[in-house]
């Protein structure tokens, strides 16, 4: 049912309902401001987390391990996650609530006039209406005037003691009066005619306009809602496939850490090239001269013939050394 | 390559690798707990927002337009998707940050025992060693002593001014040495002997197994750190689904926003059930009686005979009442 048929008489009631859609809007539009503040929020926090446990990385110049280079990749990942909730935000707060502003603002304006518009037509209308039932008054005044007039004129008309003169004056008044009357009815008549005319132009075409107008207007505010509604949900939709990758992207850093490989690192980075020190080998002092006393070959025979032996080191033909060597060259 | 091969030499270097492997967990741990304070701040507010606007909606006491109830589905939706957050930030806390602190001190107890294990055995090896230099260097003194007595003994041979009993004496005094010089190589010897068992031991079991145990260690953090950062991806993809149908039911709830649905309950919510208001009548009073007068029957043919005619109200078989009267109804 259309608002022209059906409320036609709601004027305040229609004042108050397009006022309160409007405060609805605006709070929606509030809610959304609050949403996008949140996710403004949140997003500076990921951010300042990734950049803190970055920054802290390279300043230790940590080795390329793989579990570190993982955190790297979580750490871009967790920035990328950031990023695109931050589309969200900017979306939130320049597209949706943006608009709805811009929106609540048009909505403002037209409601004004048209309410504006109604008003100064019910007001017209109401002079009308006035001017008629001051006009139909002024006919019932005169008429109860001629009335008397009639009356008085009907009791001369009896009476055997008043003089003929009397009686032709009362007539004369009466005559005089019944014409008043009859000017008065037709400036009523005028009256009323040009107030019922004006009023069907009211009724059906004037107001008809304005509440077609608020309702369309109205029904504008409701589908601008639901638009901003599905907005909400479709924009998160929209970046969905990208923070599933970012997602998929921490998962695949998890599965990229090789501990064999980090532990094998651990080899190239420290590893001497030194191999386990061998045995000590005997040195047989009481069998050689001081001068020319020389180790035995590693094994304990006990006393050997004087003689140069092959060095320890070149029997086992590798770079060997002591145990109190190796223990100088680490400490 | 393993670590027992190629790092037996590099206790030190793993002290410093596997006590950075430990703090490396510790601030990955640590960015999962601020990972999760971020997540707590985000689903706070938005459980704060939902629950704003939801109870300033009851207060008010809405009109159930289909406005309205969509924007209490958003906000249902939106306090679901919070809920699926929340899952997110118990499961960073409890469960990863959790574990990754229990598991950090199980591996700071092992990290100690087992270099506790390496320096005491290599504390024992030393010892052994020194014991051993020491009974070298027993040895070697008194030979040096026996070398002298030889020389002594030679000299006084062939020196033909000395007595028998000198010569035989010096000859006793060399036996003698001799004798404490076997006895002290024989110790040196077992000495040399028991420390290449220990230091073939030492090399061959101890430190193997240590090394070992250092290297699973030091693996199985990768392991752990790996996993954490798979978990990291996968708790988002658990909850993805879910979070999934809250954007849809945003977007469900823009769809169901009925603005034809509301502009009708707005006219059910205020219409009069009042008609609009026909002419005005011409009412005739030249014509009727003031005790008998009526209106005409809303044409205005001039004097009427006087008479009862049908009410307007009758004549338009609907409730219709005047502009002047609904103007009363409605102010």
């Amino acid at each position: 049912m259309s608002w022209a048929t059906a409320l036609w008489d709601q004027l305040e009631n229609l004042d108050k309902h397009t006022q309160w859609g409007i405060d609805f809007l605006e709070k929606y539009a509030k809610f959304v401001k609050e949403r996008m503040e949140i996710e403004q929020t949140y997003v500076k926090q990921l951010r300042n987390l990734a950049k803190k446990f970055c920054s802290k990385q390279s300043k230790e110049d940590e080795p390329k391990f793989s579990c570190c280079l993982s955190f790297h990749a979580i750490l871009s990942e967790l920035n990328d996650y950031a990023g695109h909730r931050e589309v969200i935000a900017q979306e939130l707060g320049d597209k949706l609530h943006g608009d709805l502003m811009k929106y609540s603002q048009e909505l403002k304006n037209d409601r004004k006039q048209y309410l504006q518009d109604w008003r100064k037509a019910q007001q017209h209308i109401e002079q009308q209406l006035k001017q008629m039932e001051s006009d139909k008054k002024k006919f019932e005044r005169e008429w109860k005037e001629a009335e008397k007039l009639q009356l008085r004129y009907e009791k001369l008309e009896i009476d055997m003691n008043v003089t003929k003169a009397d009686v032709e004056k009362a007539k004369n008044q009466l005559s005089a009066q019944l014409q008043v009357v009859e000017e008065n009815k037709e400036e009523y008549i005028i009256q009323l005619q040009s107030f019922n005319e004006e009023q069907r132009k009211y009724f059906n075409v004037t107001l008809v306009q304005i509440c077609q107008k608020l309702q369309e207007m109205d029904e504008r505010r409701s589908v601008t809602l639901g638009e901003s509604y599905k907005s909400l949900g479709q924009l998160e939709q929209r970046v969905s496939p990208a923070i599933s990758k970012c997602f998929q992207g921490m998962v695949n850093a998890g599965k990229s850490v090789d501990a064999k490989k980090d532990s094998e690192m651990v080899v190239q980075l420290y590893k001497s090239g030194l191999e386990t020190p061998g045995d000590y080998c005997f040195e047989d002092f009481s069998q050689v001269s001081a001068r020319t006393r020389t180790s035995s070959a590693c094994t304990i025979n006990g006393p050997k013939l004087d003689g140069v032996l092959p060095d320890r080191k070149i029997i086992l033909g590798k770079a060997r050394i002591k145990l109190s060597q190796w223990k100088r060259q680490v400490q």
